[in-house]
């Protein structure tokens, strides 16, 4: 059957940009500012913030309080000088036309620029945010509907696992480990670690993987990988619960047991109701 | 209580980039760059693809022969002249050195780039995706488990609503129409309308938004918008069903019919066995 592109179009590309130890410039300090500081500092890079204090909103007084990696000069945007050796801007103020010059200087630097509230202005969106590092996901409705975006988030929250997080940084401790015994990128070798990664996350759930500890993460590699094949959880883990013996999820178990009740209930008065000796 | 910043930390800034009408470079024609393709196409933009032909996946070559947006060159890449006019690229080949060569061009001229398998090269990660467009969902592990990111999506897909797509668009439309009523950028009127469209969106379901018509969302505007207040879904949508009136979800109808019979057929069982004519 041959590709059908008709249906790729109207979206985005989203991407996890990598912001470690770069320079981030925020322009404005109220409450969207705040929102962005959040997201810069989860990114790992450092923060110019450009702003009069008699705007600040209270969380972002507190952020710049809170930590070093926020350098706060308390006055307007003053020209092409506050784009010097920065990485990303943010605009987050209410002139919009303060905002699209910022932008302009951006744009002939090639500095990836984002402006609230003005869309066509932007090289990237927002979207709303699961943080559950080292898991991170990103709700984009694509600038159609940001307020669903929100309720989208609550759904994936309530759908995620307990500890999903917990087994993403065994795996990726198992993924290093893996590298430093068969070192080197790319190739033969890449494509097996690859594939053993991989099996391995098929064959084990997420409350499995995120039972690996140091031991049983030896054992992983000297009885898997060195071998070529993945043990069971149970080879490996001694004590874990054999998948199979897990109970009836409680949601699950209420009607369940409702039902059963009620059935007991309403046999038991047909039964008394047209038993003979009534 | 002061703000914790301790915690915020390792993770990316997940970003939804703008490409529409961009130029996108992508080097190499395997499976990994097919998956490319897709993702760049999605964001409604121009490929130019360099790749001997010998080496395309089949998937890449569908998608050459199915678009115009994608202009192909059967060779290899050759040199800093490839770049010219580049707002984006993406490398997905096997030779390393090479990957390093072209991220080193890139970044002299600050263009974003990609190198797929080599994470330290890169300015950005993909993750994995699901795509119900304009709803899309981007699940990053930081490099730690893209495998897990796999099973996660699943377990997003499985819990999204049917038709969530749809109420997004219609949330579009209405907020395209509701700039027409009440145009301009920022300033009071921008938050009036944010705090309407905030409030219908709480008040509605994601069912009861994708049933939006033309027909209903001007009854929403003139009556709703045009008095400050929001309509319930009752009274603009005549046909719709109540909520309250939704039916027991099938996911708990199973258990409690099958806990009734259950409970009929244990109660009838004791009752024939301890009934005094036996």
């Amino acid at each position: 059957m041959p590709v059908d592109v008709s249906n790729l179009s109207g979206g985005s590309l989203i991407v996890a940009w990598q912001l470690k130890d770069k320079n981030v410039l925020i322009v404005g300090g109220g409450d969207v500012a705040a929102s962005r500081i959040e997201n810069i500092l989860v990114a790992d890079a450092k923060i110019t913030l450009i702003a009069p204090h008699e705007g600040l909103h209270p969380q972002t007084k507190e952020y710049i309080a809170a930590t070093p990696r926020i350098t706060y000069h308390d006055r307007v945007f003053a020209g092409a000088g506050d784009l010097e050796g920065v990485d990303m801007v943010l605009t987050a103020i209410d002139d919009v036309e303060r905002s699209r010059e910022i932008v302009a200087l951006c744009r002939a630097r090639r500095i990836p620029v984002n402006a609230a509230d003005i869309p066509p202005s932007c090289d990237f969106y927002f979207g709303s945010q699961v943080k559950r590092l080292p898991l991170q996901i990103m709700i984009s409705t694509n600038g159609k509907g940001p307020r669903l975006a929100h309720h989208i988030r609550t759904r994936i929250e309530d759908s995620l696992p307990q500890g999903v997080e917990n087994a993403i940084e065994r795996v990726g401790e198992l993924r290093s480990k893996l590298r430093e015994r068969a070192p080197g990128v790319g190739g033969e070798l890449g494509k097996k670690r690859m594939r053993w990664m991989t099996d391995l996350c098929n064959a084990w759930d997420l409350d499995e993987l995120s039972l690996l500890d140091d031991a049983a993460m030896k054992k992983l590699l000297d009885e898997g990988w060195e071998n070529g094949q993945v043990p069971s959880p149970q080879d490996v883990l001694p004590g874990a619960k054999l998948r199979g013996e897990v109970a009836l999820p409680f949601s699950l178990l209420v009607p369940t047991v409702v039902g059963f009740f009620a059935g007991v209930a309403c046999t038991a008065v047909a039964v008394h109701r047209f038993s003979p000796r009534n």
